[in-house]
């Protein structure tokens, strides 16, 4: 890449990495003869979409039925929308229905007997149970509500199946404990399988941490992982990823240079990171710098620390490294602490190869 | 404003509020006949920059070359870029000084001779002053720098000022304790300028809330406020507004209900509100839920705290209210942190009239 056509922010994207991260992934799921229906909500890009149907992908994930729209018009024909089904959008979802195979998540006999009332042409249901996360979804205790939710169910409405999402593996930090968190949690789903007499009922989970860590998923059918076609330094700190398996880094110049207390003021705020953080040392942190060059990003001698972000001004302590290295002017990296925030900002992606990967929002 | 017509997350925004903010602050100016040089970085809307004429004002402020560009296309010809000079941005500069009156900001020799020896038309020069924030800026006692910024300008580039933003006002949750930031902000604006011998020398301040709670602004020329057309939580927290000044209002679609722990689901998360977050109670929160009718938004009679945001979800804590009360698919308001990101993410505004606006991002 040459760096001299990045003026402002932007969002440089590894296809080599993304790759990798996809290969692996896909592999895992093979082996466990688990489907893979990847989550499309961190990359929003039909051209990254491409790089899973290399690996032998077909169904994908959204988060929103506007997303679900974007992929079907994009050649996607078997979807699901993992987030609770918002009914104020049953047009778009009578439109999609028509066109692709939809799965949707109903979690309530009010949602189910508002979509057999409502929807035209069949959909797939499944039914979202918590098994520990309390976001949302029904406690997975709640037997008589699972039965009252697929008695509900109308043809041609099918009952799927049951769909969990991890999220508590988030606030680990260490592989043992997140494959503990898969185990305990993927033995809910199969108690109350049982309970419901539905020995072969379809199981679909899907957070990152979990996907990354845990190696065989054939206590599952599907696997719906999204974040970890980028990953980023959150996912890095839960141990789901090593930092060199980030594949998006925001190249930001270099505005203003404060010697005497270390810092590096750069054009890259919260409107092109997102004000995401986590916690290091005591200290919440929104990013962390590194060196580019034309063969992409690589990582300095001492950590350099987004300490913070404004909308548009992000302030960078560069540690031990040699303030003097840098210039007024200079592109830095910034890896993000939560990749699918930042490229939902960006809205587009440079790759190392110079090419321009648009998404959703371009 | 019908709300059948909302199906999915809505930047809601009441023109009538907004309006009055700007009427408000553009009266204070006049007052202390102060130059009123709004910043346009919450609204990023050409239509609402006409409600800004319609109260006089012929200059504003923008943090990028980008927006300063958008603007510049919509008719403002007098643009300061409130944000240290991005150098890489030459070419698009060169484009804009042709164009319109542009101000740039400075804060290093190297950046004025930079522009000396790439800029062809005529810009004027701000030198971005740190009175205090520890943000970026010369620091105020560093009289040689700032004196040896001034000598490097060149014709046709001109010095035009100092301007200072005294952010760290928003650590602070009384009035008093911002007038008093305030009033010692300018005071060493003021001993600078005496210091360097200029004693008509222009000075250019900012923050929304010194600008919300001071009323005489005689002691500077121009005041560049930003957020206070829409303010949002975080500065009611602050005290530079009532709640009932809060402009904006994200519409979301319940998408889910626990009355076993009092919590609604909503379809909006981290991509509609932005993650900014408040300290409240010893907690973080990231929103305050309203009840919508066609007229706008009221205030509930017990508080509803939006207690977390995924990417796509909310999580509202309804507290006393009763939660029998709302209805799967129900519309609820939620007033936003930090309603400059939330605008950024939302790209569109719906008046309570119904009308869609459009911003640089639509």
């Amino acid at each position: 890449m040459d760096l001299n056509q990045i003026s402002k922010p932007t969002l440089m994207l590894s296809e080599k990495i993304a790759k990798r991260n996809i290969a692996k992934m896909a592999n895992k799921a093979e082996v466990s003869n688990a489907v893979f229906r990847p989550h499309f909500k961190t990359h929003f890009s039909a051209e990254i979409g491409e790089w899973y149907r290399e690996v032998g992908v077909t169904k994908c994930t959204c988060s929103s039925i506007d997303m679900a729209m974007y992929f079907a018009a994009h050649g996607w024909d078997d979807i699901t929308i993992a987030f609770p089904v918002n009914i104020r959008q049953t047009e778009d979802l009578n439109n999609l229905a028509k066109r692709v195979k939809l799965n949707l998540v109903v979690e309530s006999v009010d949602a189910v007997n508002y979509l057999n009332g409502n929807l035209r042409s069949s959909v797939g249901l499944l039914i979202k149970i918590d098994t520990g996360y309390r976001r949302t979804g029904v406690w997975h205790k709640e037997l008589t509500q699972v039965q009252n939710i697929i008695s509900a169910i109308d043809d041609p409405h099918h009952f799927e199946g049951l769909l969990a999402h991890f999220g508590h593996t988030y606030k680990e930090r260490d592989k043992e404990s997140i494959r503990s968190i898969y185990k305990t949690e993927v033995g809910h789903l199969h108690q109350l399988r049982n309970a419901l007499k539905l020995a072969d009922c379809f199981l679909s989970v899907g957070d990152t941490p979990s996907c990354s860590i845990v190696e065989d998923f054939s206590e599952v059918n599907e696997i719906r992982p999204g974040n970890f076609v980028f990953y980023d330094l959150m996912q890095s700190q839960i141990s789901s990823c090593g930092e060199s398996d980030i594949a998006v880094c925001l190249a930001v110049p270099i505005v203003a240079i404060h010697p005497e207390r270390n810092e590096l003021v750069v054009h890259g705020g919260g409107v092109h990171l997102s004000k995401d953080r986590i916690r290091k040392s005591d200290e919440d942190i929104f990013g962390q710098a590194v060196l580019l060059s034309e063969k992409g990003w690589e990582f300095p001698k001492f950590e350099m620390i987004v300490k913070s972000l404004s909308q548009e001004h992000g302030k960078i302590d560069v540690g031990k490294m040699d303030i003097n290295r840098f210039s007024l002017g200079d592109l830095i990296g910034v890896l993000p602490i939560h990749s699918c925030l930042t490229a939902n900002l960006m809205k587009e992606y440079l790759t190392i190869n110079g090419d321009t990967i648009s998404t959703i929002h371009s």
